[in-house]
């Protein structure tokens, strides 16, 4: 939960001149992400998300996310809009901060997901998936292997105080990795599975839900061009494992047959879970961890456990293959 | 900003499922107020807050404060209603702590106020005390004499780790002030001024404007029954010193004016405003010396600066009468 950065009176008064939004009724600091400042501002003509785009966002990036928003609700999938101003720029500046004032979507997201919200989920994802065949910018995933080896260089040294061995399990597994992991799509060496615009951070957050009907995907700001299957092993990892770290197969079947209902994966793919699945509980266990090792004394934000990533990489390292997640071939 | 109780979705269904609000379309913690834990609620009969009440608030008191904005804003106060539920209780229970859920109200806070915000103030304050009048509730002011002698007892031995002196500085102060405090409203040995509910924490975040015009009062967890006067002292001191730790009489000024506008205060009124700033400077140097040097490490909340109150209250001290202030007779 965070807002970093205040906007005084003036500078609101000052950005929302440059939009036809109406007057400003409301705004209020929102407690939840991690990465932004996130305002609900509500205005003459209604009700939108404000973010301003902190230290951790790269700016360059910032026309890749806004642009891929604007694309997918397009397309008709129930993610946030940006909201151009009279110019026509969905990108400003408040406060110091880039900013963007993007549609309000209404739902909840689940504290304890189901069965059934892994369903909704799995082709909702699916849908993005296919709507972002087209969207033609790319943006190579930050986080992947080469990634993760700065991560590990950093944090290896204080690993050990986190828990005993695990700096040598983390370099063991980042090997293992490195050596099977296939090249980014479209460079040499990398492998023939359906590629595009993943989430890449589809945790329960960033999906709200009314009722049990899924009415938007939030928080596009890791958004890149990757391998398909590693968009769902990242889900498979943030959505199906239970709190005592047992991996509930059907929330993985559930979750695979609303992926297929929309787009069915193919044999390689489904070869490919199993190793996917232990780069995505890799990734995060790094970026938990480097958060762990890097607290900031009075940080508004308690950074999360990465031990809960150890326990669900060690689940996946001793899968035979993708039916331990539910997957019948 | 804090948020310190999360719900689960089961936990929301559940108490919504007692009210007439219809489906709940959003719900998100916000980052603002310091004591309770609230979220924005939108269902699909409008928006509203969702406040749990935490360790900080004595259950015993949610009576009053609830039944209190009930009868502000059944008085046309701008101020939040309490919505009761089928069973007409305006209290329930969700997550292991008591809440309520109360009205929605427009508008932001100022960050920079303004004498024509402090004028506005001035005339809903004054509207809230006559306002007040026939409430039948009763709740003494806690953090009154009394309860500054408990707060000093318990911060002396840290207050020279704040700044050296400081401990001295606040036993003579607030052995002046004991000596020269009238007694509350109706106990032996009070004071003819008038008195009746005061806000008692009127501080800018809790009062809203669109553009420059009030359009609510909000968080009524510190009302209780006291001189209106030492009301309009706290807020001497919470909304007309600059940052730079001056005292604006043209902000005072019109903060008197508003006041004065709706109701004109007595001559002993005037006559008592020095003293109540003084006990009103010492009231928030203490409750924030006392959060200063009670920190929690990993808190989610920052402590303010207890020593802005000791430089408003040094400007109380050197204080010759309420022309100071801005008020001339």
């Amino acid at each position: 939960m965070a807002v970093y950065t205040e906007i005084d009176d003036d500078q609101l008064a000052a950005l929302l001149s440059r939009y036809d939004l109406g007057p400003v009724l409301s705004c209020k600091g929102i407690a939840e992400g991690v990465e932004n400042s996130n305002y609900l501002l509500v205005t003459g003509t209604g009700s939108f998300i404000l973010t301003l785009y902190e230290r951790r966002v790269n700016r360059h990036d910032l026309p890749y996310f806004i642009g891929l928003m604007e694309h997918l609700a397009g397309k008709g999938l129930p993610c946030p809009t940006p909201i151009a101003d009279r110019d026509g720029s969905m990108l400003n500046e408040v406060a110091g901060r880039p900013c963007a004032i993007i549609s309000f979507i209404n739902g909840v997201w689940p504290k304890r997901p189901t069965a059934r919200h892994c369903q909704e989920l799995g082709s909702a994802m699916a849908r993005m998936h296919l709507a972002g065949r087209d969207f033609m910018r790319q943006r190579p995933n930050a986080l992947s292997v080469e990634g993760w080896r700065g991560l590990l260089g950093s944090c290896l040294a204080d690993a050990d105080s986190v828990r005993p061995g695990l700096a040598a399990e983390l370099q063991q597994e980042y090997d293992h990795l490195k050596s099977n992991w296939p090249a980014a799509p479209g460079r040499a060496g990398d492998t023939p599975l359906p590629h595009g615009v993943i989430h890449a951070d589809l945790f329960p957050d960033n999906v709200f839900f009314i009722g049990e009907a899924l009415s938007g995907l939030i928080d596009f700001y890791f958004a890149c061009n990757d391998y398909f299957a590693y968009d769902l092993a990242i889900v498979l990892n943030a959505w199906c494992f239970e709190v005592d770290g047992a991996f509930n197969v059907t929330k993985g079947r559930a979750l695979v047959a609303g992926y297929e209902s929309i787009r069915p994966l193919t044999g390689a793919e489904v070869s490919a879970l199993p190793l996917f699945a232990r780069g995505a509980a890799l990734r995060f266990l790094l970026t938990r961890l480097y958060d762990w090792v890097n607290q900031v004394p009075g940080a508004l934000v308690r950074p999360k456990d990465p031990l809960e990533y150890r326990q669900k990489l060690k689940f996946h390292r001793q899968v035979q293959g993708a039916a331990a997640y539910g997957i019948e071939r």
